[in-house]
């Protein structure tokens, strides 16, 4: 089979030859019919620090994918050959006391596809049956890989309810879109994003024409937010730029109580006056990684399926794998929503 | 000034002159503009056993109203004369530990406005600064009529998060349909309806068109809700007939591990088979009385200024204050959404 | 090996000679040290209405037990021959939206070891790992073989939090002890226990010494609680004697705002006035059953491990599994702690 | 009356006669019986830039008393003279969102007595009847002058269950140990307290002998606690210390998905390594500044009238309030508990 594979420790990725991997008692395997192009993969792609500290080579990256089973582990129950699948990217170990309470995304012994294992941008790829989402017969293989980074956003969202309250979402790349269409469709009665980059700017106020979208860069975000609240600042921010400007200004949009998800991950420390931000406000701060498996996959499913919301054109590009260069410098440029790889 | 006037202890209520009222220093005197008329109401006019077990007479009710301010007490902060005013039914002691910890609503003293104070059905009504809420300058006073029932609907909904849930409803007179309303705006992703009443039926068809409305005494209501949620029933359910058929179904329709506020007011004690209802099912059940003061008027208020949903279609009538006995005739018949009285 | 079976439709049980059973790829052999008897075995040994309704015969029943793994099925991983296992009742299918939200006690699917498959009143049995706790090295099999009535008790009362509250516990048999010492040990700062039965009350007085422990029968309970309670009433009452009295008192005695978990199956409908008891009271109720898996087996694990209760007294009883029928008896009697069966 | 007075913009204060203030229709008049120094007590004795920032001159300070009452204001219901009373520190509007949504304690316009009004380190004090906590009948005025302080304690606290949980406290100045003694008192299974300074660390030995004490320049915490934990961290810290190293431990001891509460005021801003510390461990993080008005009161009061804890212990000194200068040195050597000026 074909697979883009990161061997050499330095800039770039190769398309290779390789066997179909052989699957054990527990996995699936999947043939690939679309993949995304994540922040992650453009850090392996780049070779980035991130990459260095985390890769073992040669390793198959691409983590975001949906497809057919085509084999069925001898020990699964509850799959058959030709089900769709999309697959959740962290691997659980399923008996450390996280994996055991409900927080198998946090597991002690996190294992990470396309990153510790062998990923998805591939003609095919094994998932564990416990990294495995059943999709309904007919779901595009399109929409089935972007289900993970749509529950992304869906668990920095929902950490508390969004019903009724008004909802910042700082950064709108497509989680940042997806946020603010799940906030939408969630109830939120205002909602305002930011961020600095026009392409996305632009995107946000096509796809979602009901936020409030402000440029960090150039509009008084503050001043726009406390008079749209009354002076009394939003009740949720999610954050997603992991910059130090959007971590501070996502507190000083807050309102006394209200809530902060941190998603976007700084890539170093953060300065922050904290007496201010935190305390006096008595904000309460949730952090927010990965997807709850699988409370977030159902939650964002029953959306879809209720049609409150419509992801689709956050996708805006499609390439044939192998032209895999040119779709990992357009992710890597920002000028660009989701892009779908196809083997 | 003219006041509706419950004298005798029988069936009816009369029109009478009376002197405007005197204030005292912590209360409001409001120039009625529109007065809602309630189960409450009609329970007093009627002269059941309920109102017989609780009033005393002579007393003029009605509690659902808007008007303006027209005189201040002395000890008042932050009102003046032309500010317009809804008034929160529930009197609190603002002295006992319901009321010290955010709980106001269910005060271990409580009194009523219209129960055990005089009420609204008037030209004028005192109004403790401690029961009012303001309404923004050009509120038209039959929407500040209502935002008190709304709130009903809101406190028993908003007991936990509505967001991408599914939400049923069972029985929808005004409370119902507000109810509905609400959870619709509140990102509620499928909404079920019902009650026995054709009237009622079709408001709800024409008020809130996105919810499934079903005839409880007619459909197969739980084949029905199972069919919608893959067999595993509704997050939520907002109990409104206060009838054993409809709490029973509640549970009924409810998922394991669901939400069942239960709202409407039994006349009588209640047979309900709980093991499998409520226990088996780990079902969690919320009474609900009251608004929250003031978190749900603020939420409703919110919901109203972003413009999520409109409850003015549901005032199906209005009538001149003199009016009264048709006014009153009409609720009692159930055949009518809100019904105002304007003096 | 011996096993006591239930093999005719009616009163009492056979110890019989029949084959250790086989296991499957995802179970555990255990070789039984220890075994409880709990309300669900004498409903099958009497064979009332509720096990008639529910048994396949023959079954070998029992569900409480603590024992040594003698044999690891070929699909399980973090287990070895020689660990010590508790065994959890309920065995979920791990697929179902009940087990894949952190439900599992709730699946869709649910069997029940020791009535729908065979159980642990016998030298030897079968347990799926997905309801294996592993226990300590030197556990004792006593203490093991009550973690899950313990269990039960903790679901129950810690539905939301305990710490600084006031909690009455209606009902002292084992599980009403266990949750009475759970109480204390979680930070109840008030704690009381009732009871009608002579036997239970001198045992609640002798475990839980801490506690205000009434006769239901005898003494004005209400009036007991609204003293201690400055006329407010409970923060958190655990129902656990499925009666309609226990029931109804445990609403009046229930602050308003406050919870009341249901834990004890009533065997028939219970009628309640639920305007003042549930609505007015705006009372929080939790229907509970079982135990999360598996926080509430971490919870308790830890809690003991810290010393900071003491389970052991409320084992009154240990017999020889020959003995069994004299050791059912017993616990029909109701006079009785908890009684152990070691084959 | 005699005052201390804060009269010019330097170190140190001065013991002034002055008359006896005057109160308004909602305010009590307290004599003085006992007062605490706090921290904020030494910025404004040492005039620091914090004081300097928000302190107009003169001013009398002393914000954590109690006494009795001895004039009531014409408007208040509820006291009388002879009531015993502790202040509540925060004074709110009554008429903004947060105050109107049980928030009184981060009110939109907040005054602070002893920051923005006349304090008691004087004979007597104005108080206005929303910051009045009515004490029992005999209570010690040295233990009304703490309750202000154990609220901060408790608020930072159980902004989440406590019971079961494991626990750790960064600094053991006075909050600290209040805080270690509710946590306890409240059921947490594992304690942990930290300071770096050595009288501190004694006073915690010698008044919470449960905890486990660290030495935090000294100990290895972390290894300490992950050996407690089984490697798993804590589940709720409370940072006191208001330090970078403090609050980077606070997190580092945390278990994924566990709590911090930040109660401790950085003096500048901190630099911390957020993607490990919140976001990936998926930490929730609570500021938290004052006390709520009044569920924290309640709670405190409550604990306190069970007996489930001591904490006049705590209170290391007491001085005639002429002593000022005494007892205001030794507060700012951190070489003391709590320290009590007596007029």
């Amino acid at each position: 089979m074909k697979a883009l594979m990161k061997a050499k420790p330095e800039r770039g990725a190769d398309l290779v030859e390789m066997p179909i991997p052989e699957i054990g008692p527990s996995d699936l395997l999947v043939k690939i019919q679309a993949a995304a192009i994540c922040g992650t993969d453009n850090h392996i792609y780049d070779w980035t620090p991130w990459a260095q500290a985390r890769l073992e080579l040669p390793l198959v990256f691409g983590h975001e994918f949906a497809g057919e089973v085509v084999e069925v582990g001898s020990a699964v129950a509850g799959w058959q050959v030709g089900d769709l699948v999309a697959g959740e990217t962290h691997i659980p170990c399923l008996q450390c006391y996280q994996c055991r309470t409900g927080r198998q995304h946090t597991c002690e012994k996190m294992q990470i596809i396309g990153v510790h294992v062998d990923g998805a941008f591939a003609d095919y790829a094994v998932l564990p049956v416990s990294c495995a989402w059943k999709l309904a017969p007919g779901t595009s293989p399109e929409l089935g890989s972007i289900m993970e980074p749509i529950g992304v956003a869906a668990n920095g969202l929902f950490k508390a309810r969004i019903d009724g309250c008004s909802v910042g979402v700082i950064g709108c790349g497509p989680i940042g879109i997806f946020g603010a269409q799940l906030a939408r469709a969630a109830g939120a009665r205002q909602l305002v994003v930011t961020d600095v980059n026009p392409y996305r700017l632009d995107m946000a106020r096509r796809i979602v024409p009901e936020a409030t979208v402000l440029n960090a860069a150039q509009d008084d975000v503050t001043a726009a937010v406390m008079d749209m609240t009354s002076g009394r600042g939003l009740d949720v921010v999610v954050e997603l730029s992991g910059s130090a400007p959007g971590i501070a200004q996502s507190f000083e949009l807050t309102a006394k109580g209200g809530r902060v998800s941190l998603v976007g991950l700084p890539s170093e420390p953060i300065t922050l006056e904290m007496t201010n931000a935190i305390i006096y406000r008595e904000a309460i701060v949730y952090g927010s990684t990965g997807r709850l498996m699988w409370d977030t996959w159902y939650k964002v499913d029953a959306m879809l399926q209720s049609g409150l919301f419509d992801p689709m054109p956050v996708i805006t590009h499609t390439f044939d794998l192998s032209d895999y260069d040119r779709a990992l410098q357009l992710t890597l440029s920002a000028n660009a929503g989701k892009v779908i790889l196809k083997p």
